[in-house]
């Protein structure tokens, strides 16, 4: 299995299904359109699952946790031990992904990417680890080309092994301080905006440590000159572990027909990645939330996905992914479960 | 039991209990603030049952049907018939509301306010008909202040025996084929915005017909004169019964200390109602979503309401209101399961 292949084996979303589904939700007992997103998200997903009941039975999250040899210019507000202690805290139930992973009846996949830790994990977390942290990239690209390539096809084979195993709805999410800084990085390069633009306090940097950060993405993109047209190239150069690996699974479910939920700055950051190599996995991808992350509106937009919840959140891990899954289900039920104006004997506007 | 006892009764919120939810929120393991609107909700929450630790069980969503007299003038694009229609769609599972009911696990209550029907409905729908739909309100008032009054009584009594049956979060939607021109006519009455800027297409008028819809609504209004000062009157002179029972239910949920989720517009403009004649009634409400219809944003601006969600939905019911428990019950078990630094033994942020 390699990448290219991968990529080349995502299909084109079905569109006689989609027009099947649009059918008979104009069809349901309720005025054209008047459920809005909750109708196109089920059309996208009967272009998905290529039937016109599309039906989602298992979900799981990928919590992918690294760390960034960024951290060693100062960039975020917490200390870099924070990603392991946090991974300890996935495995034991008591993070906000478990919690809302938990609520929703999705299973949270914890993977160590790239920890910087010698610690042994308990069972539950799945060691994908390529090495101990990305370099620091303010002094050499953040990972050699093998590293970035294994990442991502970690992430892939995690991708599809989940949907082998029936898995459905599968949502990306993160954890690594210093991952803003890579996001951002990421997104100055692939949207064409100022770094300025679409960098943001992270865990919660002061103006001081904002200015900071900015300055040091933006000497990162002078050293390193990542070109957008490569997008393994700048994955490697600035980009992380975590994000290679996410990036890997949009690929690896796309390819075997399983929409991906972007959770917010940092999985839509390898969402960049992923679309910049497989275009067609776009049309497999659902924005859960708008992140408060100032890049993430940009990125959203670059991809042209509008998301479905506005929370103020700016957490990642995956917890937009989760709220956002029982909407999209929900989207679903309508589909399948309403009544149709005939069936209902219920008298369709004047003149239809 | 009067409305007057009732509206003395709304206590205000509990403050100290809001503070030991916030800090609570600011010790567990997540940047502060970073859930954003999760973590407001939860104190909201905490406020009104006055714990630390709040928690939901018990959902419940009133559907409340009943006809407009001044359908007759033209200012639906479906019949009047689709209201009692709809209610046997609701009694037997097939309409949105049933399916996102059962999707979040709300049991969907549905109330004949004033269906204009004599047909005897199956058990499962409760009879609280006032009358056979209101008046035209272009030619006569819609209700008699007694009309107006039962209405709203029934609503509350309704609450409160919900409240005692144990449901302890109580969304409420609509279904009147005519109703958004009564909501339309509170919205510029209570807001003093002009009736255009707050009155939209509805179930899906073409232009001419919104055009007509706004001469009626403000024919209506000169004719009627209703004062914003006195909320029983407005609610009598250009309401609807529905509006008068949802008013009724907010007022009896708060008086037991039960927060109450509004759906979209219609439910809304109850709010409005509710709000004039309890303004503490305001402290229990939860905005679950921003309509497409373009008064809705006029509504919660006025209340100082902030919705949950914004999905292009307009199709009432309660719809909006079934999606956002949700995310209102995961506000909760955020606050109640997730470990705080101290226990799941992560760093906190520099300086800190």
């Amino acid at each position: 299995m390699d990448i290219t292949t991968l990529i080349g084996s995502i299909k084109s979303l079905d569109a006689k299904s989609q027009e099947q589904a649009r059918i008979r939700q104009d069809n349901l007992t309720k005025p054209k359109g008047s459920l809005g997103r909750l109708e196109d998200l089920s059309i996208q997903l009967a272009g998905i699952y290529r039937t016109a009941a599309p039906k989602i039975s298992k979900k799981a999250i990928f919590t992918m946790a690294a760390d960034h040899g960024v951290c060693a210019e100062g960039v975020s507000a917490y200390p870099s031990e924070v990603t392991a202690q946090m991974v300890l805290n996935f495995a034991s139930g008591g993070a906000a992904i478990s919690v809302l992973g938990r609520h929703v009846g999705a299973d949270v996949i914890t993977v160590d990417m790239g920890v910087a830790s010698d610690m042994s994990w308990p069972s539950s977390i799945v060691n994908k680890k390529v090495r101990k942290g990305t370099r620091n990239m303010m002094r050499e690209p953040a990972m050699t080309p093998s590293e970035a390539s294994d990442a991502m096809m970690h992430g892939a084979e995690l991708g599809i092994e989940a949907a082998e195993k029936g898995y459905d709805l599968i949502g990306i999410g993160d954890m690594g301080i210093g991952n803003t800084t890579a996001a951002s990085a990421l997104t100055a390069v692939f949207t064409g905006r100022p770094v300025a633009e679409v960098t943001g306090r992270g865990t919660g940097l002061d103006e001081d440590g904002l200015q900071k950060k900015i300055k040091v993405i933006e000497e990162v993109i002078n050293l390193r000159r990542p070109d957008p047209r490569r997008p393994l190239d700048v994955l490697q150069r600035v980009g992380g572990l975590e994000i290679a690996g996410m990036a890997g699974v949009i690929i690896g479910a796309a390819s075997k027909g399983v929409p991906i939920v972007l959770d917010g700055f940092i999985s839509s950051s390898s969402a960049l990645i992923a679309a910049g190599l497989a275009p067609e996995s776009k049309s497999y991808m659902i924005a859960s939330h708008r992140s408060v992350e100032k890049g993430h509106r940009a990125i959203l937009d670059y991809l042209g996905l509008e998301p479905i919840l506005d929370l103020r959140m700016r957490l990642g891990e995956g917890t937009g992914a989760a709220l956002a899954m029982n909407i999209i289900e929900a989207s679903c039920k309508i589909l399948n479960e309403m009544a149709t104006f005939e069936s209902a004997g219920v008298s369709k506007k004047d003149g239809e």
